[in-house]
């Protein structure tokens, strides 16, 4: 590979300086991207191998990050399992009969992946293909308390409440649930992996809703068995947003690195992460809205507050579709020209 | 006062128990509260002095909390700095006309708050004569930064990316925005004061999106102004959600008491703020809608972990509409029934 500084920083290899990538960066605020999507349907991209595989090579070729990652969407899961998914793009998801009842769960199942979800793997196959080594691939899937969210509450929501009542009241139900997607999302990472995904994100969008004691019943031990599944196979990333309390118990997973957001100083989760373990984030994706001699400064604080050693530059959430592309840019050649020294 | 336990913990005396309130108490839970929002809009609930009152005094009779809370909303503020305000109940608060140019600011003052928010103070004297000395009354205004969300952003949002690119990218406009809504709040409270409040509290509903430097300099100096300004007056309760990084920061600026969220740890929170303060919550919002033993073993629990000293009991967010009444009160009555032996 030519540029397998994320690997290396994963590894807790020597790097020279940060990898850096952004998540969602095959995104809105690409104009080559917003092109494909005024032609195609959301699901429609993620399901034609070649759109997605053009779609994730985009912020590679345009904005020249150092890893790409797969293009598609956390709901691929849900749907796989049987859960009818519809992304109206304007609104957001919509699961038009979620999970409420132990009768609702019949129907949903741990599919076979290679026959619901072999879309995935062919464009990754693809992707790797145009990739020629390049840059690593990083493949992807929701937390199971993520998924869950969506699965029960049948739509996006501030406080996921239905969610989070669901797994009060029926705790029963709701572990045969997760445990159902932990088999589904282990089965598909590995998948991802065969394919040829050199590393893979764990999204646990929605940890950061739940308190310390329910983050660690609900969502670390399905994020634990899908670590303990995957870490011999490739360097796994947990990116549990807000749940900042519990990255000494992610560290503790086996995982090789952990995304966080702008709301913790860098050298608090350095200490709750401990050494052993690669921190990857987290700049305000908001602050890409700022002039460019202010991101150049804002980023250049982050990369010295991080310091060189298991770090990887991104943002602390996905970047925003009102960021214009010259901003994204000087984000990510600020940290090509950081110097440690 | 015949119950005096919340200004005792809030001085740090001896309370046998804890007091409890809860945020949004007087809210859409409770079936008398929708009873008068069928028949009114929401600023005729907030104008009309004797509706405001009535409002106010249900949770005190309902539920039997230990507080009341003025019925109102922190965007009366902006609406008697000259911006118009619109509250659809279905989606929210809209700014029509929000501030996004230095052109725009002169449509902004500062307001002699006894022409334009008299009604408020009106409504504080009625109900400290309704409450006669059964409970202590709380009154409230909005954190300057979460009132310039509004005011720049012009309706709710996940991230407030436009307020806070306001900020990065004109910062002399924003911190003179900011100064001015400080202006009006420390007005605004002492009015409050004047007409019968017993304490006040400031709502940082979106420090939690700031970071940690940004929380520093866009949102605490407003606050600690404002703390500074109220507190030989009454004692002052801060709520910044989510910024529990600041914990330690706040405790410094001379409030009486801290608001924090299901997030954060309570042994931790009580490390970070000190020893001198009243730390209020934290009780996650959608465990209201578990099964009543589960609210009780919950509650004991919280109960056990601050302990009896400087502590109220609430929630961690304003409670959920879809919470049921009997849910509520045995939040509450758990507290009462309470025993630190």
């Amino acid at each position: 590979m030519k540029n397998d500084l994320l690997l290396k920083a994963l590894r807790g290899e020597e790097t020279g300086r940060p990898p850096v990538w952004m998540m969602r960066q095959a995104g809105r605020y690409l104009p080559e991207y917003m092109a494909l999507r005024e032609q195609y349907g959301f699901f429609e991209r993620c399901q034609t191998p070649e759109l997605a595989c053009e779609i994730t090579l985009q912020p590679v070729n345009i904005i020249g990050v150092d890893a790409a990652i797969l293009f598609s969407d956390i709901l691929v899961v849900p749907q796989a399992m049987g859960l009818e998914v519809q992304l109206i793009e304007s609104k957001g998801p919509v699961l038009p009969a979620p999970v409420k009842t132990r009768s609702d769960l019949q129907r949903v199942r741990v599919p076979d992946v290679n026959e619901t979800l072999q879309y995935v793997f062919d464009a990754i196959s693809l992707i790797k293909k145009e990739l020629n080594g390049r840059v690593p691939l990083i493949g992807f899937a929701g937390a199971p308390w993520t998924l869950l969210c969506y699965m029960v509450q049948g739509k996006g929501s501030k406080t996921f409440d239905e969610a989070k009542a669901f797994c009060y009241t029926q705790p029963d139900l709701a572990h045969e649930l997760l445990q159902m997607i932990t088999d589904t999302t282990i089965a598909y990472l590995k998948g991802q992996v065969a394919a040829g995904a050199d590393t893979v994100q764990i999204f646990d969008s929605w940890g950061g809703l739940l308190s310390p004691e329910d983050f660690k019943s609900i969502s670390l031990p399905y994020i634990q068995q899908i670590v303990g599944a995957l870490k011999e196979d490739v360097p796994v990333i947990i990116f549990a947003k807000g749940a900042w309390y519990a990255l000494e118990e992610m560290a503790a997973t086996g995982a090789s690195g952990l995304g966080i957001d702008w709301c913790i100083p860098p050298a608090l989760a350095r200490k709750m992460a401990g050494s052993n373990i690669t921190l990857q984030g987290n700049f305000d994706p908001a602050k890409l809205l700022s002039p460019i001699p202010v991101i150049k400064k804002e980023v250049n604080n982050m990369l010295n507050a991080f310091g060189n050693g298991r770090y990887i530059a991104n943002l602390g959430h996905g970047i925003l579709p009102n960021v214009p592309v010259d901003h994204a840019r000087a984000f990510v050649d600020t940290v090509k020209e950081w110097s440690s020294s």
